[in-house]
């Protein structure tokens, strides 16, 4: 008998009838003898509605209104999923992310979550009680209600996980688990049955969209064993079907590249006639975070006036609206800034904790990409992880090329 | 300088464009150098499609999670609102009902309001800011979300307006009045401009679906007047063009018969072979009470066996399933009992304060039907009220006929 965290995500709960699925996949989990907390997201659409509605009003919401308004839709799956398992004959309520509470700091928007108190949930899970938590929200200190930003219920459900010490967090979602590559792009890309928190960190932060990064996170630092698999292929957590996410110590044979991954989520920022002398990046910079605008990607290049400089970076594209709003302030104390932005971009990655100890890596990269003609405009990398940025259109062909580069392609 | 409190249902608030209106009436009062509370209802259509939802998981759903689903629709809006009016300059935020507090009793689905905290809402007009409050909902004593039942939001709006100590509470809605019968049916209805609470509360209460019976209940005790009037005909409510609710002493010219309503939402049961023994009607209405079942019209007869009788009564058509649930628990005590039910009736009413000092107004109400071949299967009176159980059909028919037979077609 564990104490389980389910997370359901919005397609997995996107309509009725879904929703009695989800609650046939948690009864089972409890006809086992787990004690089970399952996190919901909203019904799929529900929140690109909210937020459309918001953006309808005023580009520049107040998220403090944002927040009141999207976290709704969480609400409402909370509540049906309880009363699908009560059909059921399971003891379930629902739980508002004020009500547990979760409790974040006040950056409304993309709150991060400071606590969970655990004291009631556990009265409720030892009584045989499914907990369902609405995910994606929480109570800011002043009493507000907050959200984590896009994907958050994964950050929830880590959160809730790691506070209740539960043996494992399974993240049912749409996809049956970690490819190599995107199988909607790559048809030869396979299922990782492994991985480890680094390469899922480095693989949901550029984009492949199973789990939110700070989730993945959340998950390395709590040492909270997650597993990502299907709610629509008829398999249990418990038979553990999918990918786990995992320490690096527990995978024993290792890829030197686990998989390739890409994002269209990306707008590019130029700045030309920047002032080439000390404290120049933090006054862009500085103000961006203050905005908790996330910038991805920064390169600085020699201009042609040695007095001036380039400088070029990332964000995502919901951003980049905002951001080009800070930097007209910015612009006013830094006279003849040119600012060019660009939104038909994206970022294509190799993953592969086993590039630490090959070499070449990297090259085989930027010479698969010119053997095909793809212009690389940004390059990035880390210990296990090379990212390009290249022109929108070329994001496919990209990919399949160092599928096939890294030897993944299934046989 | 007055306080305000505006209350805009669910069609004033239906789509972006309409909430963008309700702002211009919020901002207009607020230029005028009024505190202004507003309480607004979901988005139109959206409570139903939340209850469809919980009704196709159950039929008989666990209340206090039908609430945590069906209160996310106000959330919603109160939020949208308040953007909007940020949009125009004007200070605002949202209170959902756990956040003012709106404190309710723990009857799930249909709850009453027990108290609302005022300190920090004042706190918040006097600031200028318009507080944007969730209709429909509040907090039970142990923490979870209530909704008060249909219509909801205009008590919300009269509790918060008596709380606040409102100069007046405007409720603007999709008419721009009460009239002497739906226009929808009679054409020759016409706009009362003044009418006592006492006859709004009669209204309210036998259909006409303008304000929910409780919200005028509250209104006359804690004397709050009450404006009804459209959010679509460009009119503000400081201008009073609408239906002013309010003390009968203060209105000269009394009607004999103010107006003719009606109601489709009614169910009709009739139970044979009752014992005609003391305390049977007990063992009947008191366990429809305990499940809060509101039952209206009851007349007895008389049945062909004199140790048994026949006992008819109403209940609204959402009850009616829960109803005949209930009665099936009591027929186990009551043996040989027979339980009818019928769905397609509805209740016709005249209502006037003049009938108190008039005779002959019911009979020629009686008349009239007789004249038109319909027949009346139960009547209830009030001091200034006669209403009649009919055939669904007939229901136009009769509304027609009474608003021309006491004198009320416009010329």
């Amino acid at each position: 008998m564990a104490l389980l965290v389910l997370k359901f995500g919005g397609t997995s709960v996107a309509t009725i009838p879904a929703i009695e699925n989800v609650a046939n996949k948690v009864s089972q989990e409890i006809k086992l003898g787990h004690k089970v907390a399952v996190v919901v997201s909203a019904m799929a659409g529900v929140t690109n509605q909210l937020v459309s509605y918001c953006s309808s009003i005023s580009q520049l919401y107040d998220s403090k209104e944002y927040d009141a308004v999207v976290a709704s839709g969480e609400q409402v799956t909370s509540g049906l999923l309880a009363l699908a398992l009560q059909k059921r004959g399971v003891k379930a309520r629902s739980w508002q992310g004020w009500q547990v509470p979760i409790v974040t700091n006040d950056v409304h928007g993309k709150a991060r979550i400071k606590g969970v108190e655990t004291d009631t949930l556990h009265e409720s899970l030892n009584t045989g009680e499914v907990a369902v938590i609405a995910g994606f929200q929480g109570i800011a200190p002043d009493g507000r209600i907050t959200t984590l930003g896009r994907g958050g219920s994964d950050t929830s459900a880590v959160a809730v996980a790691a506070a209740l010490k539960a043996e494992r967090c399974d993240i049912y979602t749409d996809v049956d688990g970690v490819y190599t590559a995107d199988p909607r792009i790559v048809n030869r890309a396979k299922k990782i049955p492994r991985i480890s928190y680094e390469e899922m960190l480095e693989m949901a932060s550029v984009g492949a969209k199973v789990l939110q990064t700070r989730s993945v996170e959340l998950a390395m630092k709590e040492k909270v064993p997650l597993q990502v698999l299907s709610s629509f292929d008829g398999k249990l957590g418990s038979d553990l079907p999918g990918t786990m996410v995992m320490d690096e110590a527990e995978i024993v044979e290792q890829e030197v590249v686990s998989g390739v991954t890409h994002s269209r989520d990306e707008a590019k920022v130029t700045l030309r006639q920047l002032p080439d002398v000390p404290g120049v990046a933090a006054k862009i910079f500085g103000p961006l975070a203050d905005s908790a605008i996330n910038v991805d990607m920064i390169v600085q290049n020699v201009s042609a006036d040695k007095a001036k400089t380039d400088l070029t970076f990332t964000v995502t594209r919901a951003d980049l609206p905002k951001t080009l709003d800070v930097l007209k302030g910015v612009a006013a104390e830094l006279p003849g800034l040119q600012v060019e932005s660009s939104a038909d971009v994206s970022k294509v990655s190799i993953i592969g904790i086993g590039m630490r100890s090959y070499v070449g890596v990297a090259s085989r990269m930027f010479k698969t990409l010119a053997e095909k003609g793809i212009n690389i405009q940004v390059i990035t990398t880390s210990e296990i992880k090379v990212s390009v940025l290249i022109g929108e259109e070329y994001t496919e062909l990209a990919v399949r090329a160092l599928h096939s580069a890294y030897g993944l392609d299934q046989e």
